[in-house]
């Protein structure tokens, strides 16, 4: 009797795809690879193909009566009222497309099958799985951030995803904090993104190796080519007690501290949930992250104040698609 | 049958009051100057003696039964869910006091007066006063930022106060726009009110002055002695043409604009309400503000941004508190 959907993640390089029961969690799961080169036409076949698979196996062993419907998580701008996503990083030759529209009329047409479709911002899928499935169960309200290549935010309000009145809300990457800055991210001057996508974290690494060259742990991992150097490297070389990574995450967790600040000084946000490859960094950012918001806002603002690493790791996306059809609690 | 309400508008200076009618607008207003050396029992009593003379006043041509209740908008970081004050700057001696409660105790043991009563943070208070009665009634969602002494916000959503989960969410003043800046406010770096407060304005000013010191319209208007120089020299100046007013304006339009754009980014708010003294320069700040917001932010945001100016004044306040005892639409 208990619902189920299935939800998706559609990335740049992988399509990962869920059945999910709503209180079992996933049943079965799938990854394949994006087919980037065949366009928004070729890609909403390969997503209404998966559908179609995943819907015909859990129907074997899941009433159909109880499924919710499909959900996709989508990156790039996404309006969630209309359905549309619009010129998605990493997939090259979208503009605006109606994917929800589209992605429907396909499985009608070519599947057979009348399924409700959702679809939604990668980052605030995410968010959204982790309010229904972890780390964000015990918080009513919550800014979830994903730290990977980019900077993506999400945030829950009430339980309820806070998708804003156009349906971009939760654009923490674009959060400009330094507005006279050198760094650009999409055209935007000194924005979190900027600072702390991995892009800023290797710049952040390359100027303190620049300012003192010699002899550094993180070099051996990286055979001394630091045009090679990554926030993997930069990790490992930290837990190793590198003096110059550890720096690096503590200057990473600072700036990430100033963004949320703004958040708390703005929303009243409190609660922080942290995902994304990044994260795993874990505590060599969360420490100097809350320190950060604490020096960056008021004494009225400190109470209960938290910062927690999410638990869904890369399955927060599927999570969070399916639970986009069994709507909001 | 129309409902009325007493509103209220604590200041450091005075204390505004005013009968208004749910329908008809300000029927009758009062204003006093602020007891501030008496402390908080003192300001308290105060109030209520306002209160009590304008509802035994009003209560020769309006129905008792359609009194809603009187509200406050008071200075500083305001606790709404309690009905608490902390620490209000201008209000010397102040520290946590649970002002709702003590007013409606004094109401009832010094007036014989039991009347609802209802707190909130000034900026709020003056964002739900445009939100009811003036620049915001055409929008759902927006922001109201008071540019004053201080640079306060306010947040309607779905045309109800956003207070955040804690009740303090709306201090745009406190976003950080320039994490590594000399500028300092509340001991916080780089705020947006550390650069467009007033005494950040005449910062902008001093040191356009500092780099180009020679022969100014402005300079005559303060007696070339440019420590006295106000931001309403400048905007004088600026309608005259002042070159280096002109400019002024302009950079203090731009930086307003980085801080408008993160909430865009942040909330997806696109519609920002402008008021306070300051605003009294208009389109010297609007458009720069506007182009600001443009180059800050994604082209998928642009659609809806607007920028108007507030309509209700310095009535806004009393307007506000007495729409918080009608109770939100």
């Amino acid at each position: 009797m208990s619902r189920w959907a299935i939800g998706m993640d559609l990335g740049g390089t992988a399509i990962k795809a869920a059945v999910v029961s709503e209180e079992r969690g996933i049943l079965t799961d799938r990854t394949i690879l994006t087919d980037t080169a065949s366009g928004p036409a070729g890609i909403v076949g390969q997503l209404a193909a998966l559908v179609a698979d995943l819907y015909r196996l859990a129907c074997e062993s899941l009433d159909p009566a109880d499924f919710a419907g499909a959900g996709v998580g989508a990156p790039g701008a996404v309006d969630a009222l209309k359905g549309v996503l619009s010129y998605p990083p990493n997939l090259p030759g979208w503009g605006v497309v109606p994917l929800r529209d589209e992605l429907q009329k396909c499985l009608t047409e070519t599947e057979g099958l009348s399924i409700p479709v959702f679809l939604d911002n990668d980052a605030n899928v995410a968010a959204f799985g982790e309010a229904v499935y972890g780390a964000g169960r015990e918080f009513r309200d919550f800014l979830m951030v994903t730290l990977g290549t980019g900077v993506g935010g999400g945030i829950i309000l009430n339980r309820k995803l806070y998708r804003g009145p156009y349906g971009t809300a939760g654009e923490i990457g674009f959060m400009i904090i330094d507005f006279e800055a050198s760094t650009l991210h999409a055209g935007i001057r000194g924005t979190l993104e900027s600072f702390i996508g991995k892009k800023g974290i290797v710049e952040i690494a390359h100027r303190m190796i620049a300012a003192n060259p010699s002899g550094w742990v993180v070099g051996k991992l990286c055979n001394n080519d630091y045009t090679k150097l990554s926030p993997i490297h930069l990790e490992r070389a930290a837990l190793d007690g590198d003096e110059l990574s550890l720096a690096v995450w503590q200057r990473v967790g600072s700036i990430l501290g100033v963004g949320l600040a703004n958040v708390t000084a703005l929303m009243d946000i409190r609660k922080f949930v942290i995902g994304g490859g990044i994260a795993a960094a874990g505590n060599l950012i969360f420490h100097p992250a809350l320190d950060q918001i604490r020096r960056s806002t008021l004494p009225s603002m400190h109470e209960g104040l938290e910062l927690v690493p999410a638990l869904l790791g890369n399955k927060a996306g599927v999570y969070g698609a399916a639970a986009l059809c069994f709507g909001e609690p």
